[in-house]
């Protein structure tokens, strides 16, 4: 394993994490000018859209532990190098935290009480969504995320469009998802803010690891049959995202 | 009729109908941050260029009974495949709104009484537009997405960005006609929250199925004059959207 | 003269106008959930995006009078063709001011005496600034518009972009200019509007052709000067902006 | 160096002040349907989108002391070409600023004690954040910028995309950043309003040179390393962002 795709897929993980979770902390609500669930949907999925192009050619640009998992489940990754990926998208997603609170410290109208943008089910859902609706969102929308995933990389897919296609994707889903669990689909994104929340957020974490590694190596299938592609053991394909 | 061919229509209807509608269900009207109708268009559009990435290149991502009659109109699909294509989208439609309706239940705020998403004309028009307002609209819209999609997938024009053009041009009709029959250009999308609304929504659908297939017809037929192209009977050409 | 051409300049300023006012008129000030200034501006844009894919290849989509007029001033684009494509823009502009009005005639809160997305100064700017202010404002955002559409679709700029590029910069313009006029930088899809809300807006639509024309006139003579290209009678460029 | 690289600088970095700031001033705010924090983060991104494809192939398009500061730390930019980039970098957002000052005067609503889009910190932050958030801020948000720009334009991305990428990398900083500095990241789109708002936003105007040029240092240098690929002194690469 090259420690330079490890180093981008921590690098490219602080990213998501960190302009995404923050746009939802710093710009949100802000009084009367705020962005909205669409600027942070849109922030969130600029973060891959913007990695994607500058690190998809080192690593691929998973960034997400669901994301990598999904890909070797739809044989375009090899098993063996799950774990060096995963380690290093939580250490970026923690890391992104970390400086998040920091800067967001600095300001008087910080509450981490507000949930620090974690994710959570029942009555820490943002909308109040029940433990059922939340975990079929969750495996529901990282399924066809992956699903496009694998579609816009594969080898007949349009060549240098695929960062804009995940990207956007991932806003999207955003776009459906933030009400039900603010929207995690990214067991790493979904790490960080957590251990600075605590409390509810550490105790709902499980559900952000279950449900979006389930959903994406559903994805990574459903799109592997329906592809008639063979596996990477055949193709050695890497997982790249961004051809 | 390949059968991946149409689990790639049902798969994409599905995600067009899930993500587009559920955008509307469950986040255009969230207090203070909703997203708004300005929202809810990007989400409908996103989820055709995230589809048409992903799986233009097996099954031309139709995704709606009106593209695929206005392409066959144009001379670009053949007539004996709309059948199995409209089933297909029209299966996916149907089960993308059942699910939405289960995730949808599991919050306190849901009220299918709102509509559920459904397409509707005079005092179900989110704007109260009359019928033959919504009618024009629905059939000059529908012209023109088609007119767009048939010069995006046409030979001249740049490859790789018809998903994009297309997608896109969801969005922008979606930004003009939301308030006037909540837009459907898609008999598809309209038929599966009609079947859950139930009432009014299935009695006002037959609409939603005439007017985008007529305003496609037409929008095929313009622009294969304008273009002065061959036919699909010459050409072969398989109705691609993702060139 | 291909009637081609026109025909495609026709439709494609009808498109514009039809969809970008239509936006205006249907949707920006929807109750709670609107789409604003905001989504009216990328609504503008999008009608160039879709058309600029899709009939680029055909006449070079100008859809604007000031486009037209300052390509040719550029040297991209023959002077002898300015008059056909200046009637085709007008007409296309009319024609779709008068079905919006049709349209949005079926809703019982359609209010003409609102503007119907007129271009105004002085009291009928949005935001009430001085003439002066509008006269600037109008030529400065179109001589940069121009200067990005020459510059897009220049010979060394990325193959396939320019629609995006033309079109997102339509958005930008829109972004920075509705309070100021309602934003024009386009007699053509000024003029449509102008004739059905009448009084004012006609007394003030002289504004909205010298302006944009001038500005479009110094933006294309700029970019001639910056890039050193050679004129259009040595080149027979067609000034395409679909490349 | 060129006299049309500088003035290519130049403009386009007027444009991106007169752009960004003047959709801040005139539009962000605007009664009922204002384009919001949203708005102005999309604005300020097309600008480098629409001038990246318009100019990029003439000068590279940095519009930003700190772009030329770190594209020339990473190895991609000669050391000697530093000044007149700046130069004309400066005197382009000077001049924005001026014009936007005339054309804002205008309107019976300006009130340039408001802060004509300038940068500031501690009780001049937005959010009222404290002097080292906003320090941090902008350093992390300019480093992570140019990672982005110099991968984007790195020789294995795909061709073509890169001020898509760069311009939507933008748009991010600036949905996290308004509310802590109301988002700099670019010493020359801060001297510009900081010359007419006066007072407190030139003693804080400091902070909006040291902190991006050494952001920018950073991120060059900090992708430098991750890609391993030689200086510019071996390769001579211009340092263009449109490739």
């Amino acid at each position: 394993m090259d420690i330079r795709k490890c180093a981008a897929e921590a690098i490219g993980t602080f990213w998501l994490t960190f302009a995404g979770c923050g746009s939802a902390v710093v710009a949100a609500a802000f009084p009367q000018v705020g962005i909205g669930l669409l600027g942070v949907s849109l922030a969130f999925g600029l973060t891959v859209v913007t990695m994607a192009y500058a690190v998809g050619h080192i690593s691929g640009c998973h960034l997400n532990p669901a994301v990598t998992c999904g890909l070797a489940a739809g044989g375009r990754f090899p098993t063996k190098d799950i774990a060096p990926y995963v380690i290093a998208q939580v250490v970026g997603g923690i890391a992104a935290a970390a400086l998040l609170y920091a800067v967001a410290s600095g300001s008087p109208g910080f509450d981490p009480a507000k949930g620090f943008a974690a994710n959570g089910y029942g009555e820490h859902s943002p909308g109040h969504y029940g433990l059922a609706s939340c975990l079929v969102a969750e495996v529901v929308l990282t399924m066809m995320f992956l699903f496009v995933i694998m579609g816009a990389t594969h080898g007949k897919a349009p060549v240098g469009f695929a960062p804009l296609a995940i990207g956007l994707c991932l806003t999207l889903v955003h776009l459906v998802g933030i009400p039900i669990t603010n929207l995690s689909v990214n067991p790493a994104r979904s790490t960080g803010p957590a251990l600075f929340a605590g409390g509810w957020a550490l105790a709902q974490l499980w559900l952000f690891w279950v449900a979006p590694i389930l959903g994406g190596v559903m994805g990574g299938i459903l799109y592997h049959w329906i592809s008639a592609e063979p596996s990477a053991e055949v193709t050695g394909l890497p997982g790249a995202t961004a051809r």
